[in-house]
């Protein structure tokens, strides 16, 4: 039998407003598409839309840089006010070039700018920042769907990610309610008996990524998928559970201790 | 309308020996599930069933390590000539531990053990390697899919990826044909007539972490995925496209020059 995901694009969200419910708005796009959602079904939701809902935008203009900040910026040759956003969510500033600054968020996340973003948001000095927990922000929208379907579903948050090494940015996961994001292999057997010693799988973020195939980067008007027939798909519950996914410095073998 | 991407996995494809004709197995595996090939269909195959194919299996007892090879592997605990062979296919050393080399590829692919891979390989002592030019494979396959079927398919070759900063591995591609493996969003307007200035998306990778969801890791013996309504796809041609996703050191904000 053939194995078959299906990844479908909701484009019929609109464009979202502060205070928004995001839940209710993927229910009722996904009924004028006359898609039931379904039981295992994991739906991907932008980031960017969840920001918006949240309120987590920021005018630049109200800002006032640090000091720190405004170093940070000369050097970089970038606008201080935008350094004092990216600041104020991270824990470690890794890098700081002309291109761009990598931090390690306050919340663990490793990436550029702190996630801090101009696109697709109203506004010439408005800035989106990340939701402010983007695990809890899956649990809600995860709860709201079933509250509203019945439906026991799973919801991944994206982001567009810059990755080390490679050219060209890929969605993946920064919050994550009611799906196992690792699938772990270890121990198993391949398929000639010989026991499996390193294959752990970033399940979640593979599921990101195949989001994007649909979602594209905003203009396409498609900030959320369903994806469907995962079949090694595993339930998890409880928040926080994106925190799997990152990787400490102790840990990161690319990467001296 | 609803935007729709099928990642449809063939399992019929059987045990691969070496001098194996990869297009015909994807071919009669195809038909065997009643699946008709289509044009701009993206067929992702994994490396392994590629290496096996054109005979990259090495029993290591035949190997005698170097000097280097012998002292890397003390210092890592490793098998001297599993290190050996994965010093054959590298350029650079970038780090090593007892968990596994990241090397820089002589073909420029930063990856862990230079992809040289025990793993659904027959033999104790047998070893994969990455297939000589993935991106040669990827066109060969492609030329013979056409001509057994008349379809012009893109064809990716995946592999498994472990990844800097994050935890779990992600299949990413190391061999490509036919398809534009990246969509440069640099120059156009966003929802709010802003001028998107990063957006660079790593589609091709994307499509190969879509594949996963129904390749598995080889135990699900489904070393092939087809991937289908694509509406962003763009045909290239020639050999060496998988090279547009490697980052040089310099352009790699993540890491000092």
């Amino acid at each position: 039998m053939v194995s078959l995901v299906s990844v479908i694009g909701l484009n019929k969200i609109g464009l979202v407003q502060p205070h928004d419910d995001i839940s209710k708005l993927i229910v009722d796009a996904a009924k004028a598409e006359e898609i039931e959602l379904s039981d295992f079904d994991v739906v991907v939701v932008s980031q960017k839309i969840i920001s918006k809902s949240e309120g987590q935008l920021v005018d630049i203009l109200t800002l006032k840089p640090s000091n720190r900040a405004k170093s940070i910026a000369k050097r970089t040759k970038k606008d201080p006010r935008v350094i004092e956003l990216i600041l104020r969510d991270s824990k470690e500033v890794m890098k700081a070039d002309r291109e761009a600054l990598v931090v390690r968020r306050k919340d663990g996340l490793i990436c550029l700018n702190a996630g801090v973003d101009k696109s697709n948001v109203d506004g010439d000095t408005v800035y989106a920042l990340l939701p402010k927990n983007p695990d809890k922000s899956a649990v809600k929208i995860k709860n709201g769907i079933e509250g509203l379907t019945g439906k026991e579903v799973a919801v991944i948050v994206a982001d567009t990610y810059s990755r080390p090494h490679r050219v060209g940015q890929v969605e993946f996961t920064i919050g994550l309610a009611g799906l196992e994001p690792i699938i772990d292999y270890r121990g198993r057997k391949d398929l000639f008996g010989y026991q499996l010693h390193y294959k752990y799988v970033g399940f979640a973020d593979e599921i990101a990524a195949a989001a994007e195939l649909v979602m594209g980067q905003g203009v396409e008007r498609t900030p959320v998928a369903i994806i469907r027939g995962l079949s090694r798909m595993k339930r998890a519950s409880g928040t926080g559970l994106s925190k799997k996914l990152l990787l400490g410095k102790k840990r990161d073998i690319f990467h001296s201790s």
